[in-house]
């Protein structure tokens, strides 16, 4: 019996790309590899910047500098992208796929960027664009939404799916300490960036939530701009006042449909009650809890970054793209529902937690609770703590119009006696 | 375009059978499901024991008596086995198999009794045989054993598999009653059968551990004779002791390596820190935890039972099935591992909670440790409670083989002053 051979090709060699040739000539598996592709995987290849660099356990004849010459050699059948970044890579993937090769990619802001002009392309060339590692790390997430819940009518993705600003609020829980301090840890620990900002201020959670509300509704694989708040105001209070309430503070991105035709994605801080399955998911751990109408709630859990989680999620696309090209097949991809239309933000409902800091003198607490009342928000805790100039009001609301809250936030700067707002946090997960 | 149609036989229209059917008869996922399979789905027929029982949502016409005779139907492509037993589910499946009809069952005794046979055959006939329901209901951990994480090494897998002994734990744990009230409880409320044998002593549990050994590791999807303890025996005490050291008691299944060709599998309570992953899944909710050399620790959480969360992966294994049918191929299964041994659980090492009732006199304790320390198990924590006839002394030890543990268990029954030894429980999750 003749066995085909899969040849692939990768682009970079970084961390990623490092375990995923570690993993990929670690023949114990070889084996298992085989009957679930019905071939052999070879490396054909590997782009890389500098061809000069000793590299363990890569023979130096794979290395190439020349990414265009490689991913549209004959011979190769799957391109694997782990360069990062979006032009080039891009600029790859597009070439790959013009020339009839399937791509794997981990990279979420390509995809977030360029998923559904990709994609296309995909469909057109008959071969496969798969990017599990793009969403949640090792977590198989994207599989599931693909295979498993696909005759799911799924209503509600909310997911913890940045490991930075995970390890940052999780260590502000568990230690008390400040914002500021936790992060600068981060840094040191390699946790972070030295410019954070595409993690704390939410922007590759919006790239995730994208991808996942693609799969999970049929949404478009662009680059929406969705609401989008990080985690960079969270005060130590915060915290305490959450611990004290049985809450814990998460940064999640949510897409869930409103209505028949509405979705919503969203990007904020939340304060879940301890009890909800998100609350434990600590440190760089993700998670991904699935709303379905008939398979209930779900949740995937894993390590959501590294070489290794990465390399694995990586590897199982590539089993699926070489498993595909044996049999001249691609896998099912959702279609872009056209119907659907982005829920506004303001038209949303949920709980508020707010801090203001007041001036402690008679009349405060009429005129600030006043500015609520104006605009329909009820309260449903108040807790005033600190005296003189340092006094400062916690409410809970009950639940309000997102466009009620912001006019009711933007008339508390005008009073005199706010001299300022701080965080306000959405209370997410009770009682539903 | 000519869009083929998959013919769906489905055998038993209980609880499962009567959501599948609901879920195939909602045609607002009609377009994704088309797209996943690559063609129509059709209910071809539908097996039950009573024809005349009105069923609403079925056309009367669809309704057989003659199994054989549906399960062999020229047009028939995918034969759905939800009757459940083992001995006339397997029949059917054996004709549907040999007859060149793709089989989805739910049905885990069947699989863990006789997988591989019935494995075999789908190999020879090429189709497939998938049972995704099998294990954790709705939770599609299965599919992720078989596709994303088929590059993965894996080293254990361990879940909380039965809800019904999930939700008298949590109960006895959120109440502090006793077993007997809480399995009355929850025979009343229907989560728990007239007799419970089948779900408290484990049986349920360990034949998932053996489908999911066989999909991590390719040991044989036979009746294995695994290990087992079930949860009658666990009091409102121990229960107690759990929760004031920071344990929750569950009852777990494992299946994991030991050495290089070593599988041990095992059924029994275990106290876990309520830091664990899987302490925190209570009530009906079942959770497998995968730990992979390169993915690292991955969770999957979801509603264990049921008949929704049942049909929606009854429902994924179908499209998987139809999806296969129409592109004339099969998905692939894990090979038999030849070279893999049942490690022996009495070379195990383990820490124990263990209870002894002891008449409270002078050199009780003396006498109780010496047996101990006799068998090289050595002493972590040492509680005693009451006083005269009541007395009950309680041990947690550090790491001691589980032949040195049953050895001191014998040896400790023949002494006078040991009146009784209560709950043995081994503590799981701790820095590992």
């Amino acid at each position: 019996m003749e066995s085909p051979s899969i040849k692939i090709a990768i682009i970079g060699a970084g961390t990623v790309g490092a375990a995923l040739v570690a993993m990929l000539n670690d023949h114990t598996r070889d084996a298992a590899l085989h009957e679930a592709v019905g071939g052999t995987l070879k490396i054909a290849g590997i782009a890389v910047r500098d061809i000069k660099r000793p590299r363990s356990g890569v023979a130096p004849e794979l290395l190439t500098t020349d990414v265009e010459a490689l991913v549209t050699r004959d011979d190769v059948d799957v391109v694997v992208e782990l360069a990062g970044g979006v032009d080039d890579a891009y600029r790859y993937v597009r070439r790959a796929l013009e020339s009839g090769k399937s791509v794997v990619t981990a990279n979420k802001a390509l995809i977030a960027a360029k998923g559904t002009e990709l994609e296309a392309i995909a469909r057109t060339q008959n071969v496969d664009l798969i990017f599990e590692a793009a969403v949640g790390g090792g977590i198989p997430i994207l599989r599931a939404l693909r295979t498993s819940l696909v005759g799911e009518k799924i209503h509600r993705v909310m997911g913890i799916v940045n490991g930075t600003t995970n390890f940052i609020l999780s260590a502000m829980t568990s230690d008390g300490a400040s914002y500021d301090d936790v992060l600068a840890e981060a840094q040191r620990l390699g946790y972070a960036e030295a410019d954070p900002t595409a993690d704390v201020e939410g922007f590759d959670a919006a790239a995730k939530v994208t991808i996942l509300a693609a799969l999970s509704f049929g949404t478009p694989l662009v680059g929406a701009v969705i609401p989008r708040e990080g985690i960079s105001r969270i005060t130590a209070d915060d915290v305490a006042f959450a611990s004290r309430h049985g809450y814990v503070i998460k940064l999640i991105g949510v897409a869930e449909r409103v209505g028949e035709h509405g979705i919503s994605m969203r990007v904020h801080p939340a304060m879940l009650p301890t009890s909800h399955p998100l609350a434990s998911i600590n440190g760089a751990f993700n998670a991904v809890f699935v709303e379905g109408a008939k398979a209930g709630p779900l949740m995937l859990m894993g390590r959501g970054a590294g070489g290794d989680p990465t390399a694995s999620a990586v590897l199982g696309d590539i089993l699926e793209a070489a498993r595909n090209r044996v049999v001249s097949r691609r896998s099912a991809t959702p279609d872009v529902e056209e119907n659907l239309t982005d829920f506004p933000q303001s038209e949303l409902q949920s709980t508020f937690y707010l801090t203001l800091d007041v001036a402690d003198r008679p009349g405060v607490l009429a005129a600030v609770t006043t500015v609520f009342g104006d605009h329909g928000v009820s309260i449903r805790l108040m807790e005033q703590s600190g005296f003189g100039d340092e006094a400062r009001l916690t409410f809970v609301t009950h639940f309000a119009l997102e466009s009620d809250m912001a006019a009711t936030i933007e008339d508390l700067q005008t009073l005199d006696v706010v001299d300022a707002i701080g965080s306000t946090i959405r209370i997410v997960g009770e009682d539903s």
